[in-house]
């Protein structure tokens, strides 16, 4: 299991990539509107992940709600792991509520949401590992 | 700069180790106790990067504080710095505010918080990368 990324729900992008270009040291400029989720992101690559500044694009979406109830900061951990199918029949075996069904990802791949309550609080993300190129 | 660890922080470690049990598919048993910053804590190793699952001990603590203000969840992510110093520096020549003076770690290098005012809610942590062995 692999950690994919962190997603981090932010009100202003152009605000919230400033320090991560300081810590960094270098800038950051390509925004990614994924209207279809309702929001712009920045990704931030670090050395052996990578971080999803996440913006709303107007007031419908889950950021947007997320935004408005809790406030800004770390909104989900994402991993990657290489059985998908076999994770998801182990969770539902055990009883792990999942938030829906499968969708596709921006990489083409299916990813789900295990609920919070299952995992103390934490939306944890799981994503297929995409197909090598 | 690298994803040191994620912070979550439990009510019950116990209880949180098992949603991860069940992703890495191995137990997960050694429980460290970490009295002087009133926390117990779990270790989850995942390919890349680590999480830190973290129970307060008593009433006390940041830990504690944040459970009773916000609830179970992500509490804070951690970057492992080439150059500390001269991050430090950088941060302070830009007045993003730290939260106190560096302190000592776990592993023996030095650490510090930067406010979450200054990073639009997420409290971000550098450690000082450890010297090699």
């Amino acid at each position: 299991m692999k950690l994919d990324h962190i997603g981090i729900a932010v009100h202003d992008l152009q605000k919230a990539k400033k320090v991560y270009e300081l810590l960094l040291n270098q800038p950051l400029d390509k925004v990614i509107d994924l209207p279809s989720q309702h929001i712009q992101t920045i990704m931030v690559e670090t050395k052996n992940t990578h971080i999803e500044l996440l913006q709303p694009l107007g007031e419908e979406g889950a950021i947007a709600k997320f935004l408005e109830k809790k406030g800004e900061g770390l909104h989900h951990i994402a991993f990657e792991v290489e059985n998908f199918e076999e994770t998801l029949q182990s969770l539902k075996n055990q009883d792990i509520p999942l938030i829906g069904e499968p969708t596709i990802g921006v990489k083409g791949n299916r990813i789900i949401f295990i609920h919070p309550k299952a995992t103390n609080g934490t939306l944890i993300e799981l994503c297929e590992k995409p197909p090598s190129l």
